[in-house]
């Protein structure tokens, strides 16, 4: 994709799919970067006009492994408040982190199929770094050189299961359906001086039903992304194109909004005694975006509407 | 493979591997029957013979979900008292299951890299399934029906890091390291009269430092494996491929032993005031095998030595 997000070319003589190009990343990406090139200069006869980003899928259709971290503290203080849960004690120094579902992303703009309103639809807006294959046991620092892309992520979550799931003791499943990423993942040459530490420094725009909703900056991640993948390859190998996702993107400043929202709902709580917003209903969209300081979509977006399963 | 697990004969005519087999199954199914059957049956001149296990990997390398259930309520039981975990609520009417690593599984003859002996190896032997694509909602009966082949599963455990990573809330992750499947996976018709009801009714051999250690038949599984698939698939598809566990096989009568050490360590606290067997040390093996009435074994065995990690 160009970087405008107005034209793109095709990749497939490099590799059938972005995961199989992470495989064999020395070799594909430079020349990935050749036709990204080519394509920015206009030095591409073979590229085409962008006239309908449903034609886009998630950057990664499918992968092996997509470990989800939570690493915005606001959040899950929020989160635990809502359902009357203790903060864990290791809070500060060890990441919670859950294995989702990564065999099949929803595209950015597919529908959200949902079986039975009563589950609670919310989405949660997240940042996420692709990596190369990553070895068993390696250091927060070591871990930052295995960062080959990053993406934005709607980690949708059925609010209504996950008490239930979470007091059986063994985390996630049903509560966390089928996810979408972005159209367009970013080198970390790409992001620039928005890269620093090992987190993006940008703010993340979050529409619901088309009005403001969030703008929370991902810079405030309390673990960077090093740490997370350290976390996650602590006892195994990382699959090359392994997702490993930030949590819910949250801020201190209320002024920042919320990217769920289980957040605002408990917002509501405090202030009010009571939440007041509901969960996602019939026909509702949810937006997701990053921009540079430009004001350039850097990922595309997430947009999706939540629509009824039969 | 042969029945015999003497010959075997290359498939890659058909599919590129099992995983994309399972992807076009309708397609794949006729065409590995027959050269099944016409390897069992001595009319395949190009049939190998089987000179040394270490040439197979595990029936599926690797997949897009591997969901671990935990159908036996004595193991439940007993690993939840070794832990001193409450048992849930809804022990006999929601299954317990956690989404486990999928990206790389080990060969059933691989060792098993140990980074910290303070971690509590631990083995856990299971019998699972393997699915074509399931639509969410499947009811149990009809999920019945996505059942396309059987295997044999060593959940690798480090019982060390359960406590502190359950306490967080968000289950297993650096607890539950790279698996091994059996080199071997059966239809259902293969399996004959020992599959009844969803469940498979043989004894599994776990054979520990060349020692017998447990023959429970995985026929005392409280839920079935429609009920286990059609939990996983309540608001999701589930992937072809994808991988259901049984959890760890365990039986009531004492006589059938275990399938895991956490078992044992168990019974030896409750007998003995405090547990006598250690986790897996180095160099320690661990053979996992199912056989048919005749004795004839119908999934060859996983058999993996923990070994120190550099």
């Amino acid at each position: 994709m160009a970087k405008d997000l107005k034209s793109f070319a095709r990749a497939s003589s490099v590799a059938p799919c972005l995961r199989v190009a992470l495989e064999n990343w020395l070799e594909a990406q430079p020349r990935l970067q050749k036709i990204s090139d080519d394509l920015n200069a206009g030095r591409m006869p073979s590229a085409e006009k962008v006239t309908d980003e449903k034609i886009f899928h998630s950057v990664l259709p499918r992968t092996w492994l997509f470990a989800d971290g939570s690493a915005f503290i606001h959040h899950i203080k929020l989160v635990r408040q809502a359902r009357k849960a203790a903060l864990p004690e290791t809070l500060l120094t060890v990441p919670l982190m859950y294995q989702a579902e990564s065999g099949r992303f929803l595209a950015p703009t597919d529908d959200i199929p949902q079986r039975d309103f009563s589950h609670g639809t919310d989405f949660e807006a997240e940042v996420g770094v692709i990596v190369d294959h990553v070895p068993m046991g390696v250091t927060a620092e070591q871990a930052l050189q295995h960062i080959k892309l990053i993406v934005l992520i709607n980690d949708v979550s059925l609010r209504g299961l996950i008490p239930e799931e979470l007091a059986q003791g063994f985390g996630f499943f049903q509560s966390k359906p089928n996810k979408a990423l972005s159209p367009v993942a970013l080198t970390i040459d790409e992001l620039g001086e928005a890269w620093q530490n090992g987190r993006v420094h940008l703010p993340l725009d979050v529409r619901y039903n088309g009005q403001f909703f969030g703008k929370a900056n991902a810079k405030e991640m309390h673990f960077h992304f090093g740490q997370l993948i350290a976390h996650a390859a602590k006892t195994r190998d990382l699959a090359a194109g392994s997702l490993i996702g930030s949590g819910t993107v949250a801020n201190e400043d209320p002024t920042a909004g919320s990217s769920c929202l289980a957040e605002k709902r408990m917002l509501e709580q405090i202030e009010l005694g009571s939440p007041q917003t509901p969960f996602m209903r019939e026909n509702e969209t949810i937006e997701i975006e990053m921009k540079n300081k430009n004001g350039e979509s850097l990922f595309g977006r997430i947009f999706q509407k939540v629509v009824k399963y039969n």
